[in-house]
């Protein structure tokens, strides 16, 4: 299947954009990775594939109505933030993180302007990186996510679940024996929480999602993941935090980001991708404790902080081969014209 | 009266200069609009009006001294944030909260170094943000605010008040039911807020000041704090914050700088400006509970976060017509000029 | 001696760099000073001598396996961000703060990742900032070495020490008068906290390994030492506090960098740097405060902050003459050249 033939339908291009949106989570810039990814959390829950899409149509629609980069809305990346801000006001206002509910209107209109402001918050953020070339990745999200989720809590009209407590290292104990499950379910559930589904096998479903397009994002999830896993046990991590995939999951993004995306792949970059999902298994430690007091969840702050600490200077370093992000593609595309261009 | 014919004057330039810099506050580069304003503090307290002028006074003569852009000094530019900086340390030092109290000599000294290095923040933050043309609003005073709030608590020689407790949404009590109070007071306190003036009478007399310069900016201005208050009893904020001007001060401080000021006014820059001011007044509850912890007053950084997040970017939406900061005078000229440019 | 003797050497060079990225630390450009300041850790504890010299070694290194800008490793500005961190991550791990502890093999290697972070956090910082000619200070030091310490807290594999609790105002007695103690002590100790010695000795030694580059850059970390210490003094804090030298050594820190280094030296820039050192000391314990819920330690984010609050800005000033990070050697030769080219 050509991944472009309907990126210019009239009707269905709107379809193939969201889509994109979806796998550019990932940075899977393909409708049918975002599809498979999709399926991941319906398999989960419903509820979650229904506000996935929800987020995702509305910061596209946003970035329509203010007249937005053609080429940038066809490419899904106004969508990939308004998904997960809808998906992360569900995840920690829900009776149960699981399956997520069904929003009251309040909630609903509440989720639709996060949504929105995530495209205009995308726009500042690219604005800001933009002579450094380096990409907003998932950051308006936080940002929007940490501002929307407090305010949350203070009014009537909004019911807060019992999980609008962070998911912190502490609520685990600490003496639960590492067995196999931590090994298989972690690395799994640590993909799924990157789409806030603490479910391993929807995990290794959007894994698959991410192979469609993109055989080396895979693998680097997948070796980020697992990374974020043995960093996490072998200093003593506790077991449960562990396999809900919470020390994996910055990991995993910070392993695609940086293993042949916006770097050529090479041995350089395979050695800093694995450097920075180590730091990043530690750093997700250290954010959730900065976070505790005011009770705020990491969300993917860690993966943000510590890629754009490794690629904004990325210019000073001889020993890196930079890819743009207006450039950046697949690993694979970008090291084929790397190589033919040099 | 021809606003500009003291401007230039030798000895009465620097009264007007420092009257554009209290309306500078609200955006109005008008000496007649500052002058009115301090009416409306002097209504309030005869103490908060003094330091407001000590404020403004100390950081436009420490940019005279720097030897600033005159051009900066002469439009009030280097002095609203000062005499922010001065309001803030009295009104959450003094005993009583709406009259604010006589500091000592420790805190004069205090407040003094305070609004002078708002001047250097304030270059410091447009020579930043330079390169976007975005302004610098009133980050100079939150910053050196906060930064200079937190110390007062530590030294013996200062006497911190009681309010040197946050203002939190969850200092009132839920369940006071809404009424015409709440209404007219609190659309009125949402203006005299930005002055710290817990005074709806001094609310109205500021708009008042506004209007001397530009209907339109007065206009935005009150739809704002009225959107800010619709929103707050919408969501069940607490009663006692929604009349206390809290949810609506960053609200029409965000309506004023979206609607006409900084974007040529249409109908997407108004519906880009009720946008802005109805996430201004969920947001200060977001900020207000992230500061609880250290027991910081949110002050204005609300308004600056979503007017920054919305307007940095701004260039990358062809539906909005931003006006620099260089140009921008007011939303009845910006709009004059753009017609006649077109 | 000719201070530049070894640079170029195939062996010993490494070590001259390693040695300038001591003095670094206090923008001494110089190995002979890295050398003394070297001996003032070595004279109150040899562990953190040895572990400051790791720290330097791993920055440096990371820096020539990256392929960083061969001048800048050759000056040391790769090195001292690392050693600084490699200093704070066993001063607040160990049993006793005063002498630290032989870390274990788990900590080793999580100090040489944070280490190595620096070098990435410094070339990104300086890419940040190199648009407006400002230097990264310990910006990097500060940002790795808060996000290393807190994970640190939730390893079994790693022992938190006593100190992992931030030195805050609030741990020390308010009502112990001053004595001579105090004063001697406290500047002293001031100049030996920047390398976390709290040994007043040290701090003097530091100092004499100042002065053997620069006399004016030791007279101004005097002279700052001692205005955070007056300060203090005169707002009334607390004696412990002041004599273990916590007001002063942000003090002193900006003190050199705005009083000849980054700045020509003239009655402007001493009165700049004089302000600088005020405002340093009461910042101080306004950060302290604010990062107690989240028990951090300032480090020396005082000082960048207000450092970079004054300089960023700096060509809005004509009274200031600016020296960009790239042309500024001493106090003394910044002044020599900028006469000479009038």
């Amino acid at each position: 299947m050509r991944i472009g033939q309907f990126q210019d339908h009239s009707v269905l291009g709107f379809v193939d954009w969201t889509l994109r949106g979806v796998g550019q989570v990932v940075f899977q810039n393909n409708p049918l990775a975002g599809l498979v990814i999709l399926a991941g959390l319906f398999v989960n829950s419903w509820i979650y594939a229904m506000i996935c899409v929800l987020g995702v149509v509305v910061s596209t629609l946003t970035a329509i109505v203010l007249k937005a980069d053609k080429a940038l809305i066809r490419e899904g990346l106004f969508g990939f933030n308004g998904a997960l801000v809808a998906l992360a006001l569900i995840a920690f206002t829900s009776e149960d993180f699981r399956t997520g509910a069904v929003p009251s209107v309040a909630m609903t209109f509440y989720l639709v302007c996060a949504a929105a402001l995530t495209t205009m918050a995308f726009a500042t953020i690219a604005t800001l990186l933009g002579p450094h070339k380096v990409a907003p990745l998932t950051m308006p999200f936080v940002l929007v996510g940490w501002l929307f989720l407090f305010a949350v809590l203070k009014f009537d009209a909004i019911e807060a679940g019992p999980m609008a407590k962070p998911i912190s290292p502490d609520q685990f104990a600490y003496d639960t024996p590492y067995n196999l499950n931590t090994w298989y379910m972690g690395i799994g559930t640590s993909i799924g929480q990157i789409f806030f589904q603490d479910n391993w096998i929807s995990g290794y479903i959007i894994l698959i999602g991410i192979a469609v397009n993109s055989r080396i994002g895979a693998a680097m999830g997948l070796l980020g993941a697992a990374i974020g896993t043995v960093v996490a046990v072998l200093f003593g991590g506790p077991e449960g935090a562990i396999r809900d995939g919470l020390f994996g999951y910055n990991s995993a993004l910070t392993a695609i980001a940086l293993g042949g995306f916006f770097l050529v792949m090479n041995w350089s970059s395979l050695f800093y991708a694995i450097f920075g999902a180590i730091v990043s298994a530690w750093l997700w430690a250290s954010i959730a404790i900065f976070l505790k007091p005011i009770g705020m969840p990491v969300l993917t702050s860690t993966f943000v902080l510590v890629t754009w600490i490794m690629l904004i200077g990325q210019y000073a370093f001889k020993a890196l081969v930079p890819v743009p992000p207006a450039e950046a593609t697949t690993p694979e595309d970008n090291r084929r014209r790397y190589l033919a261009g040099r």
